[in-house]
């Protein structure tokens, strides 16, 4: 597949790491950058064989089957109506919008134009949330009931990014937009989300966006999808997914924890890992950011579905969800409400009952909790259906 | 010291093994329980002299100089008053009362007294609570503005405690005050805390009570502290701590994972920890159970207080104010409104006002963030301080 | 790349996992097995256009740029002759050769075909080590003095394995090869490995061979290169390398710990990982198994290497040096004395001296130690130059 | 139980430490060093009544039930000899002796005096430690065949330490003696060690003695102890222990890593744990130091065995055994062979034969590994009990 790539900065580096990786088949052809220098250096650094700073010359060039989106936050939609009215398929980075709005107009764009848009939500391909996914949907942990999912790191490193009006907010749009999008998954996608509680707060830095928030998403099941983010966390990028359900628990450690430890003096000092803070002492590296990070499995996933003709795992539908719960997040945060999700058009299940399945320890009881004593008795703390009283067998 | 011990539960056992361990100087002289039988059980266990079922009889003992509760949480107001009446030094497990009401007259009782009303809220007491609260306070993190503290297992032993009428609640009254109390002393004691959102659900066990929650505490200084509980986590007991400063970051297992790890195929099955699901496969043991939840140092503690006549980190206070917090918890999963919480005798700093400071770049900017690039070069974003634009140098 | 496979087994099904997955461009065009049924299974699970149960055939087909050996180690030597007689380039799975013997006569056959040789030694290229390795080769932890390598499981898969006849040994032939090659690279392939002393048995299994061994190879800088192997570990498979340098160590646990934690009741039981024993409790599962087990970096490396006719990383000369070694390592065992490493054709440097670079505290003294004590003053240890006598500063 | 404490260095100091910590009720009475002045503020420190600098008046006192010795190991010899004259219970840190010959005198020296003698070998009593024995004796890991105990630092605080006269040797005789215990007591202490090979080599410091070896002890039922020390390891104080059974497998770390995990930018400097090389970036503290090295339970042991009359876990006599072990190791690492443990007076099994049970498949052939597959069938890999051929069923 022939992809253009619009954008040179630090995410598209990072796009173009993964795609020159382990000789794959698909290869940048172009790349665009609204300065023409930085698009030169992109294309020597990366050899693409050409690049511009026309958009619409990208866009259109014959040599593009696909365009790959990593402009900052505000150009998001122009540059997808770009590729709707040139017919090419379009893969954008997260968050899809800096609103619903925005991203509904992309999302009605797409679906017009017929195209493949698919929403580069890198961490809902890492290979510990792929397989995590595939136990949850083979039963391994019963019913989802809560999942927590976390993205902290000490702040982004484009300017752009500190600047409300060009990415749409502070750490919940840059970060919370992953977290919700990962619990969603484990929740299931066809689970309507309902409402929303948020905190968020500007505690360090001298910005107008929040640095710091916490967020609890409900869902029609009544299962919590809740996400912790900050720009203010000391010691590298923390990103962990927790999942907790009726049969069992998931953890999982994508960057500081991975069971790779290197303690140095100092001497020797380079780059370790993507925002770690220091070079010295105990470092947490990470073997291979991009693949760690999902983008080797999501470019594939993308490319095979166009190939295939098929939705991708990932979509600009998943990409206009997130920013309908993340605008109930910064409506909460502001008026300390529950807010509700206003979704336009909800494609999942219609109404999701919350059911509770009691079981019974005889035809009189229900069963409250079996116990192995220490010395191997077994203790049954059991419920009177009737009285409601609570005993002990 | 001479010690009476009301009750012969799990929780009085806990306190025992930790009281007879290690050649402490103090000693166990009676042991009170409604059903004499049990009494007379653990007497023998713990080579007691005496027991009773007249709990009046137990508190007003000659050969009793503290007494240390571990009943039901319906049962402490009780007892406390009668430990008041009878002049002993009284300690009570957590949580203080089932809600503010009833704390305020145990502290009341005790300050009337002039007793050490001393409250045995453990995990504020365990080897890594108390090097994390003395790193905290040395400024290794800096100024705290986040805490998470977080204590989940499958749910309570004994049987009163999934009654709400006995216990006060479910797992927030039985989980939440020590995560409120842990956060508490991080952020610092005199801060005051001003509002609590909380959600709580009731999604397994066929009881009244929520079996699962999270809450949000803010504090006067601006910083969150964070609960999650519940009763229906699988895997073990969930015991971690995390605390965000502005320079550092502390993070805190207390129990799943302390550097010991076993597999096992099931051979020579029998106890290894508490609240531990399966005794085969990988398991994750504490070494020394007692020691490590916090009881060692906490009885040293209360102990050397009655001694020296002053008051332990602990008190009958810090009880009131977990209960008032919990009580707004409670209001909050109900109201769904972030609720003030309601102190009538508050003790710490009379208003303390949040402080932001920005670090300056220059005299015409703030600065933001300061990176060092791959390439060695450090880059800074900084925001001009008059027209408030992000900008890179 | 056009690729033929030989086997149709564990390693051979696994490379193919490798090769299908991120749209690689090369391709697998032939397979060959001795049995034919075999042979056709594997191509339709793979969709490879040939089968084969002639290993000439499949070797001389004129769509076959390279070979890929996964067959038993008795049948190596074989079939590396075969690909040189038909000028192909051949890729062979670990150990080279059941012995230095067969070794040499394979690197000898490619030498003089002017293939290349591609050593299969994927624990060479997980994400960790190579990155690993890099941080030795920048100076991170100064002079490497001593490497462990380890690798324990239940025991291989393949029934030809635990014949001595087929394998060339136990678990030091098996997986003794990954630990060696691994501490022959942090220490340095141009440092000589000289004597080797090894422990063996054959403790638990009805077998000739050892299951369990313990060996240090001794290399001319002065360095260790420790190795563990067993094929009686309980509780999975447990891969973990460990490097001292002068100022650093580095700690990489490639399987059973790598961030990714699964507690579950048991249902939904299915496939978690390679060699998992349960399918229960707690369980560590690797997020993408053929990535982080180098797989995907080994045959990027060796199709580049041939694309750009260039040695890749792990040669036929590497599989031979691995030979030579545990050639010494299994007398050892025998004979309980430090066996020589017998190199016939060594292509390193000639002599690598151990040098001691003593550290001086001033003219009359070599520093020892130094210290900060716990009130900030520092004190230093420290040797007279001449009496030698050690002394406090 | 009144105490006399020989010495006022390091180890004297952690003594004193874990005695005066949780109330215990024995306490110092007496302290002892050669230089008055260090008496004197060890007395200060540590509130102890009284101190002298006469070794002699120190053992006699009246108030002195028991000696523990915290002296340079080349005055343990006259510091045992010194409390049996004087009928005094007697507790010495480790090592025992310089060598074997030291320790049968000491050894032989309580025995005549019909004291107890008790050998301080703190790690034989951590927590972890501690339970682990349990599980082993319970049988929850089968029988033991491989232990590895592993404890490196960048060396000991005090000087002497450095000096090969005082300390009787390196990094084996510092450490070693700690590594030799603890495996000695997993595989089972009336298991005699038959031989030892170990490599030891001065790498780093400007000493005399090893400041890094491995070696490997050889138990008459076919156990091998591993012990792994270093005084030139990086990042702080390793403490590590595996043991490896037929049905199961313990890992336990003492001290790096414990579950508290800290990163801080390096504002509020201070002490944080023992041999930890800084104060920035990721920490790892352990919560109660002397607890969890196994002071407090050490010490609990050896007063509760000297009150009851009997024997403490570690004694002399351990002590002596691991002298001989260690003389083995020193010789082996100048001969280069496997060199015998030369043991004067063995108190344990007369003799212990390597017992292999063969688990039958059916009765004409043994089982060597059982499978289940992907697909959830079973495979068998079998060994005929005749001809010996292997087999997959």
């Amino acid at each position: 597949m022939k992809l253009a790539i619009l954008g040179s900065g630090f995410i598209s580096r990072f796009y173009a790491d993964s795609l020159v990786a382990q000789r794959r088949k698909d290869i940048i052809t172009m790349v665009y950058s609204r300065t023409s220098a930085n698009a030169k250096k992109f294309a020597e650094d990366y050899n693409v064989p050409d690049f511009t700073d026309s958009l619409k010359k990208c866009v259109e060039h014959k040599d593009v089957d696909a365009v790959i989106i990593g402009l900052s936050n505000d150009m998001h939609l122009e540059a997808v109506l770009a590729c709707a009215a040139a017919g090419k398929h379009v893969l954008c980075t997260k968050p899809l919008g800096r609103n619903a709005k925005e991203a509904i107009q992309m999302l009605q764009a797409v679906d017009k134009a017929g195209i493949v848009g698919g929403y580069l939500e890198d961490l809902c391909y890492t290979p510990k949330f792929l397989k995590s996914l595939a136990s949850i949907k083979s039963g391994a942990i019963g019913e989802v009931i809560w999942t927590k999912s976390r993205e902290t790191h000490p702040g982004p490193h484009s300017d752009w990014f500190w600047d409300k009006e060009k990415s749409g907010g502070g750490a919940i749009i840059d970060l919370g937009c992953h977290c919700v999008e990962i619990s969603r998954n484990f929740i299931g996608k066809n689970i309507k989300p309902i409402e929303v509680m948020c905190w968020a707060d500007t505690r360090v830095h001298p910005i107008d966006a929040e640095d710091n928030a916490v967020g609890l998403v409900k869902y029609e099941n009544g299962a919590i999808g809740q996400f912790e983010v900050s720009w203010t966390f000391r010691g590298g990028m923390d990103l962990r997914d927790e999942v907790m359900g009726t049969e069992g628990t998931i953890w999982a450690n994508n960057f500081l924890r991975t069971g790779f430890e290197m303690f140095t003096t100092g001497k020797g000092e380079n780059y370790v890992a993507e925002k770690a803070e220091t070079n010295k002492g105990w470092l947490f590296p990470v073997g291979d950011e991009v693949h760690e990070l999902g983008y080797s499995h999501m470019f594939t996933d993308m490319f095979d579905s166009i190939d295939n003709n098929k939705q991708p795992a990932e979509t600009f539908y998943d990409g206009y969800i997130v920013n309908t719960i993340l605008d109930a997040a910064y409506l909460s945060a502001k008026t300390k409400n529950w807010e509700p999700v206003k979704i336009e058009d909800w494609r999942g299940v219609a109404e999701k009952k919350v059911v509770k399945q009691m079981v019974s320890y005889d035809e009189n009881y229900y069963m409250i909790k079996e116990e192995v004593l220490p010395n191997g008795e077994k203790k049954f703390i059991i419920k009177n259906k009737k009285t409601g009283s609570i005993e002990r067998r």
